[in-house]
């Protein structure tokens, strides 16, 4: 996610960095010596240059913005989606630690002003379970091998090779939190009644992982994106000769920014369409687990040094 | 579904397979040759030739633009919560999985390292007929017989016949579910507070099925897609008869073109408005119920070699 | 509902039936009166003829076709959140029938392979209530009868007549239903702790019935309806003012075609803005009853012989 | 809310009542007069005369429709959600009306045939709090003194007095259902299981009044309707100098039909804007509060006589 | 937030306080200087003056208002996001507080008609932290320092320097409410059965809160901002270009009020899109917590004189 100042306009209209341009000017340029070609040759012989009039590129322009306007709607909502359910991941993890410190006791149901140290590392176990399964499911989505991250939170963990070797890791942490659930409340720690309580927060846990999994593995259709590549890329390749008679030899230098706009609207439509990646605009995740990290660990009472570094932003961009 | 890599810019713009191509090409071809006749003729008997000037087609352009968009969004959102509804599937299962595997034990609330064989088999039988609702829903889905899926997970199954002989077998396999919570808290395997957790699991899972159930029995009002693909067939009908006095010679040319704009767009969301069947964006159920069968094996503690093999794409369509 | 294959794509093109083409003919008819009468005199006193030119029609025709789409949008989700409503219905109905069928028994928590026939008969008089709710919401919705329907259900009932006399039936007969539910538990068939359980789904059904009736009771307000009719009609009577002087006398004809779009589109919102009733595009919701009787009764292992009559589409149209 | 037949489309073009015509003819007759003198200083001084071109007035003009969809967006799902938190409101009072005549009785869990008269005193009087609740939410969005009807439904009641001084009359009406369930509980007449059945009702309740209250203190930005009001505005005053050089005399009419378009989609978004006050359009919160009334009444087996009369439309206006 | 009366429409079209001309006027001021270069420059050098005619801006500015449009939508959308969080605050904390003095008591569910002086004094401590962790959202929302407001509410408390220290101070409180829940249980003031229900609470202030700082943190992506600041920018300059060889001499009057149009749009989507900060259409914040201060300390029975004074407008502003 790029970090900025949105507050000088003047600096935005300058932006090269972040913005669409860096995957967009060889199209642009493509588009641009085009029209020089065709402008030229209508201008050398002019007998032979057709121009196509510009009514048919006011109609089909306008169906283009709509469409466009869909596809853009679309993938912001994929966007906002998963950054809201990574919101939602920071308030799950939240509740569940203050659950986890709080239901869990020596006993049910009585006055216990000191936690047995037992009773303590199981807390804490089940906390490091949720951060674990918080990094598992980033580097999921990235792609990216969790196990330096997960052994970490569980140094010298037996069962953490298992785990590792599963389809899916971080359903295999959640089924460790679910087993810890089970074994708190038959060895007496956790109440019957409670239980449903800490499994709805690792339910929710679960839901948003799946959540998470859809928007990576489900993209925008494939029809829709070569509708939207196809018919910007004939328009602004057929662009020129609907101006060249009425605009003259400008027709490059128009047909150039109209084919920025679009091109740009398209592009941006795909940068933000899978938002888990390491792209320039994504979402930061590596932020948002370390912040998640560092809440739990402070709400589980633990001290600074034990917490990570928060993450901040490397030239402008959160990772 | 089409699974492809879309770095390729300009791989997308020559893409056939998987595209509208296929289906709206004759289509386009009569509107070609329409438009090569009224051309033609005009040309030929310039007296006769009446021209209906752009300026109806930009109005009617812009509403016929505004209502493709319109339907193009419904089709999407059947799409998508099509989509949501099969990602709470995988959700849902592993959750409901994770539950069985832990809250039904031979007593309630003690401890028990090693459950009885019986509680094993009554947990396995349970995941089992959560694996065969998500089969049998996926044949309902596409129309298929799902007898053989069912009879894989549930070899010699005496009451199976009778749930294939119901109206509606994913119902009939959910009520078996809920009649297996009634038996573990009766013969106290489960506690009587767990029960409504369960059963919220079982609830959700018949919530997903009646959703793709409505999305599939309801589509789009008939009279929307008769206006759409009317106005859109006049439309481009219409074209030539606008465009001949300016555009001249070029004029089928343009006239295809923008056909090609307009009738991909109709035909992009008629695609994918039955997100359930075989065609080639729709999506890939057999792909999401193996993947779920794996996990909830896996969750389980079954060994690799009974767990079904992913399913991969063919050609670049998963199914 | 119209029930039809929609992969004829020229059998859509030419379509009457179940189209608004039956509804707006006489305005169309209109409107190509008074353009030829427009045109004629146009044609015949050249002098006197004025002419608007396209430019406002542009300007307007644009705002107008948005507000149709934002008109159209609002009456699309009307009729998809009925259909939603009736979707939850089918579920909740499902859900219901289960957990009364294994919930209430003759003990509480104990195994119980033979339940006596009084715990047997208050199951099914249950169910038929649940069966009276929704046939009461469908007659309330579509304001017919609904005392054949609940009598077949509940023959010889004492209440039946007490229910019939109040505002509001369903909810009477829901409130029979949390009665079942209170005597079940008062006479230790069923747990304390599932008593919420029930009321939940009996919540929803109420929720659902709730939903139906804001639907029907509230339709979009009367100063949208008569901006969008007026407009539409005034653009259409303004139009051939604008266009004769450019297509001279093919002005009946291209108006008479702009009309049919915009007066469709005009339409069709009309047309599913209450979803309940029996108009071509509105839910079969006496399919949809029929069909939650069948599922209902199966679950609840009645044969085949008391089942009704799936509901089969008359000419296409299901009701 | 304008209660009138939707079938005569010819009767909705000549209506005047309930349409926003009466707020904005005064500014339509503004821009007409100033068209008027517009076209004839352009025919008295010709040489003097400027022309605009309706070029900004096309590219304009559509971005103002753009921008007025989005607000008429805007306004309608306000009024959408008011109305659908009033539909939970009615289903709310109707579960907790069931829930308060059946879970409460003198004893816990035992059968009861005939509950004593102070229980249904209390049953009673809670009915009349959850009355009294929406009686004084909808004084409170619609500004009236709610202490006539609160006293209706609770003569005598010594507590009232003290109610009605609070900020938040509802509030402090939900505080007294709240301690009633209280007592209930810790008198043995409610079950210790269900207190949180009753208090999702209290908090559901709770939640549509903050809703409402939402709604009713935020208007849509001030800014949006500021940009909104002037550009139409503008555009209105402007367009005859871009009209009059080609549509000539007939400018003021065109001008003044294009203005009622623009102003009518401007107040109809104003109109709806706020939708529990009392203009033609706004929701029957009257009629709504007394059909609660009457139903949760009858739910709880009180004589006709007690019931109030339903609201009727006057001159097709329900309040 | 600004408060107005709405009812004056002549009022508003002049009104220039919480408008955006505020922040628009310098670039409006650059876009007419510029455009009389440009117009001048074509009317000294006619020779040299190169016209690019209306077409390409037609195309363009009908693409840039659908995607302006968008871009309104998404800030919109955020804005009444986080007006429905502190919406949904209101209501929970009036549940919350309800909830609280009634289910804690000295004993659980026995009628204890006064409340010993320690349960009252745990009550009103739970109702000051929950107070204190609205105060400490908006002061963390607006970047302040919460130090002030918290210890006016919990004068003297030992923790409150620790919890000040937490990176997430509103976390920290709310780890603290949540002690507080499981001591009134354990110490035998609250039923097991009703921890959930009060952990419920909880948890959906936790969720608010993280919906909050989800919308503060992740503004729309960079690259949008862009491209639509670019886009207008760069349309407003070639305007001119455009308009000179038919709008002549008043070239620069339009362009000017086109602008004034796109860069107003385009401002009004900065201004909303971030709700909680200070600018005059952000959320009152102070207003609404010191409102729930009020409601929820008049619910749980303090005199007038404990309450705070409530926020009035000053000059229209709300903050």
């Amino acid at each position: 996610m790029i970090v900025t100042e949105k507050d000088s306009w003047l600096g935005m209209i300058f932006a090269v960095h972040g913005t669409t341009m860096e995957s967009i000017w060889p199209r642009m340029a493509v588009v641009f010596f085009w029209s020089v070609l065709i402008t030229t040759s209508a201008f050398l012989f002019p007998d032979h240059a057709y121009t196509l009039t510009m009514a048919p590129f006011t109609v089909v322009g306008l169906a283009l913005a709509i469409f466009l306007g869909f596809r853009n709607t679309a993938s912001y909502d994929r966007y906002w989606e998963g950054r809201k359910l990574w919101g939602c991941m920071v308030n799950v993890c939240r509740s569940f630690t203050m659950q986890i410190n709080t239901l869990i006791d020596d006993t049910v149901g009585e006055n216990n002003p000191q936690p047995s140290d037992e009773v303590q590392q199981q807390r804490l176990h089940m906390v490091r379970l949720v951060i674990c399964h918080i990094h598992a499911l980033r580097h999921r989505l990235r792609e990216t091998d969790p196990a330096a991250d997960l052994e970490e939170q569980l140094p010298g963990d037996q069962q953490l090779h298992h785990d590792l070797a599963q389809d899916n890791v971080p359903a295999a942490i959640a089924d460790r939190i679910s087993r810890q659930i089970n074994s708190a409340w038959r060895s007496g720690r956790l109440d019957a009644y409670h239980v449903p309580l800490l499994h709805s927060c690792l339910t929710e846990m679960m839901g948003i992982q799946g959540g998470c999994e859809r928007i990576k593995s489900t993209p925008i259709p494939f029809t829709y994106s070569v509708l939207t590549h196809r018919t910007v890329f004939l328009y602004c390749m057929a662009l020129p000769c609907g101006l060249h008679d009425t605009v003259g030899m400008l027709t490059p230098l128009v047909v150039t920014l109209v084919a920025y706009f679009f091109l740009g609207l398209d592009a941006v439509g795909d940068e933000i369409e899978q938002p888990f990646m390491l792209d320039d605009n994504d979402l930061p995740l590596l932020q948002l687990t370390t912040m998640i990290e560092r809440n739990v660990l402070q709400l589980s009472g633990r001290p600074d040094e034990e917490l990570p570094e928060p993450i901040q932003p490397v030239d402008h961009i959160l990772i």
